[in-house]
């Protein structure tokens, strides 16, 4: 054969027929966005936006599918639910510490003001940081500021985001007392676990403001099994020396067990995860109790070639029994503070 | 010092006043948009949740800078321009195959139809898919599809989306033709380069859904520097056997010379590159040519620890002088078919 | 000017000298091996060709930096430690699950075994799973297995290796038992903490290639804040059944003061972090404690865009006072197990 | 049923047997090396570790994975090939521009000087920096420096490598005079294509530190379709005001049919792709030509969640035509610098 026809006989094989449900992919034409608003008509809106998401191929189609997850979830949570959704869906949401850092804490918030959620799992940064803002505000920094001029003036960094550490004094100086008072209590018979104590500074902040407040006043549980990772471990450690030979003993086996029974009771169950890390091992790991969630949705960064849960796709928790066989689900890999507001703007607070 | 007290020292340093002008952190408050959808008023519009990103922090910051950076650019090009923009500002969009392949290429195509741009940079697949997509469409698929099945089917897959061999089929019968009255223009002495070869393709497929289309139509100049890395690249070959001995001769240098003039002859410029590679290289290497550019902003997924050009930040570009040492600059981490949607949504179509 | 003036300014700026010592980037010359090979030399040593690392930019120069680093600790661990080095260090060393999961467990058995490090802290399943290869082996697998077929024969997968879910079944006829001593214990007066449940379990294994066997013997204490976050969870779940109404109680407060008072002690502190979340920050936050380590080594695939911990460079640990001012420190960005193996046989193991 | 035993059916499903080739995971022993060095042996060499690479598991096992491949595309090379391999493979081999910045230059030079591959494909910066370096030297930098100062310093930073701006001086006297030659030659009847001029380049710098020396010398073809993409593009242009109106014509054309000709007179073909972009789908289009090549190496840092080339994994490419259905195939996760020394160490240099 020649070099033409070996190569040809590659390059232009024959294809079979696609499917006929086999979706094209397009684009928005904003055309039409811009005909709509010269005749007086709103610009484009997320939810209108967000609905060809589906169709424009790789993470935003994963979007699109992440936002149709969600509102599915929410048909089994109508007050008045259609036929055949009357099994109530518990939602599991998970975020981790950065989150709260930024301004996603305020949309957190207003889903957990809303009872849009049942269940919360983060990080004891993920907790800290919801009280101390409301002491003191976190601020817009950089990147690439200096970590060595940084420390001479006592701020802190998280990415793009500084606290001053006077932030931290101010939540030692709330925080404090009320550990007194715990250790009280707990002479008086109260056995604290994590979730107890968060609940318990939810109602003490009264803030609404803050999203444990919220937490609090609709008995929301929120589970953080590694508690002592952060300035609540810097407290806490503080705080052994002051209540010796009792310090507060803050077991972590009730809320295995608790967070265990709501995804065994849970009649469908949905998880919601922003980031990697505990928080996400820890909602899957609960709903393999029930043999899978019903509904999956990931939001990160991390990628799967280094074999880490973080960066483990939803087809891994199928294997294990975390997500049920049949269980719609999908990730989508981006950055939380982008893309969270859209989905929250297109299912929740639509 | 007791361990109480060696502690405390370090956790609790006191830190500077944050600067007057410091920005809080702090995100958008969904109920303000439910209440005014209450009163009968609009749900949230893209624009207007945008405007919150840049007190989100993270990645939502970087995506309002990169918003409010291409809204200065757009300053300079008003036709009425306010004083002192009267500096008509060049703007360079690159863009690599991919997004051509999905369904982020109706925004091109709005934004070159409308000449809100320029300079076009992008790879082979950048153009051919564009063709190819006149001639039959490009489907959704899953990352997930067996590559062994599918080429069995002759289908292909560009991550989440496919594509029937037969597409190619279809570009190779339109396309064989035209490279054969090109041969016969050269041989009455034209010159044919990359930018020309591309014009000349715009004309031909003479429908309105084509970016090219409308590139020729408004005479916006198309680079792409190794236009035979890709399905013309096959047809070019093709055609050799073909039209041997003389087969089109498709010179780089006056491309070379045709994207520097520009970038030199630019009384301000802007870049907006969306991924990595040679478009991205390609621009901002022009702008060199004028001491650098006045905007950036590059959207991708690439990080510089691996010292690509790829993943490099504008601040790397900044010491070759391919960006001004005052020029505002942004990345914005992400993947573009989730991210370019709302960029335009705020700027070139509010 | 013209044109040509215009981009030769721009080009061909003149530079400054390069400082005396800059270094110049040069790789290994494999000519010289080959020669040393063919006079009956030994081929290059990892130790040999980890020398030329540092030169070669990138990542590389970031693994050279690495291993200078940890060889710079070990000389403060010296029996008979060179003059002015003193001061025994203490070096805390961290790690994910999965690199349990996977063959970096041998490796990490090795140090432990011979006292290379003083503190582990990993997540639930960095300890189950040591203790679960005891019982049974783990598999090499491939990332693309379906999820849905392995659920139905019982294989969890994690990352490309697989587990039979028979292996989780022997766990818990090994732990269940050791869980009702441990309930007896308490009753006559023993308060459990996670560390200490896993010193105890080290003993238990009583199995020479066990990770916890060695920390056991060795007496190298193991923290782990949210041990219930994982398989010995779900047996503490179930043993909560059958200890009711007084199951084990895990109090994490002891180990913070346990972790935090090691940092305080210790005359010098040295950090290895493998991979990020809880691990990373938890190891850190015990070294702000001292106002910051003095050498620090992380080696993860994360990227600090998204302003998580896992991402965050060693300088943001500097601005909390993590990382001492003048702590020698540095990121490889890339996998463990294709890292780890080379830092150890160029360190611990040379 | 009871909560246990709803938890308990879903935690302890039963698994099916394992296959009986199952390979256990298990990392390498340090101590059998400790035994070797303690009785006088050599330390652990670079090709022994990475034997044990295949059973550590995630990125590791792809590592050594990838030597095998390599290993038997050598085997296929042999001047005395064993029976059933006597077609010679013929070898590509890609790497981005950023590679010869560092010092993996050093290590490609060796391939090239010892003919372990046959057909080298690159991008601009990726020939200009390996002429520059034999005129003046690059230096280590750092990723945070500051590219305002470099800048103003003159010196240009590629991640962690800074390259004074001098050296571009040097190699703008270096090639201008060559190109006056070059026109020359083209007024008596040469064509230009960039790999003739490559090819040339090579011939003039005459210096064994040159990987295009030794391209010239073995005359193994390089391609590099994008070649006025960086500093050769820049001297290009300014020679085109000099040889106006008949500047050098660099034409595409023919390269593409040189390189796919080599492809499909290939009697079995390995790709080793060192990075992205263009040099990765170059040749695995060329590839595609003969229906796929047999042996495939990918090592890189790009993933595929955003459908770009970059980031395809190499079951993407099969879809394609690009790599056979039965051929070995692997990527490695990672970055070059710390990876491909050490495959070289356990193939081509062993």
């Amino acid at each position: 054969m020649s070099d033409e026809s070996i190569a040809k006989s590659a390059v232009l094989v024959q294809s079979e027929k696609m499917d006929e449900n086999s979706v094209e992919v397009v684009g928005p034409d904003f055309n039409v966005f811009d005909e709509r608003r010269k005749n007086g008509g709103s610009p484009v809106t997320v939810a209108e936006l967000m609905k060809f998401y589906g169709q424009i191929g790789f993470q935003a189609t994963n979007l699109g599918e992440a936002i149709d997850i969600i509102n599915e979830m929410r048909l089994w949570r109508d007050p008045n639910p259609p036929e055949g959704k009357k099994d109530r869906a518990t939602i599991f949401l998970g975020y981790t510490s950065n989150l709260i850092s930024s301004g996603v804490r305020e949309i957190l918030r207003y889903l957990v003001q809303h009872k849009c959620v049942d269940v919360l799992v983060t990080t004891a940064g993920g907790i800290e940081e919801d009280f101390i803002k409301c002491l003191a505000p976190t601020y817009l920094g950089d990147f690439a500021l200096s970590g060595e001029k940084l420390r001479k003036k006592g701020i802190n960094r998280i990415g793009n985001l500084v606290v001053p550490n006077e932030n931290y004094c101010l939540f030692e100086e709330w925080i404090l007392p009320i550990m007194d008072k715990m250790v009280e209590e707990q002479e008086a018979g109260y056995h604290w676990s994590p979730s107890r104590f968060i609940h318990r500074l939810g109602k003490e902040i009264n803030d609404e403001r803050s999203v444990y407040y919220w937490a609090y006043k609709n008995n929301i549980p929120v589970f953080s099994p590694a508690l002592t990772d952060g300035s609540i471990g810097d407290m806490l450690y503080f705080h052994t020396f002051k209540a010796d030979p009792r310090p507060i003993d803050l077991d972590i086996v009730p809320d295995i067990r608790a967070i265990n029974s709501l995804a065994v009771h849970a009649n469908r169950s949905g998880m919601i995860i922003l980031g990697g890390g505990v928080i996400k091992h820890h909602i899957c790991n609960a709903n393999l109790m029930r043999n899978g969630a019903d509904w999956t949705v990931y939001i990160n960064t991390a990628n799967e070639f280094d074999g880490s849960d973080a960066g483990a796709r939803p087809d891994e928790a199928v294997s294990w029994g975390k997500i049920r066989l049949d269980g719609r689900r999908t990730k989508v890999y981006g950055e939380v503070t982008i893309i969270f507001p859209l989905i929250v703007a297109a299912t929740f607070a639509s």
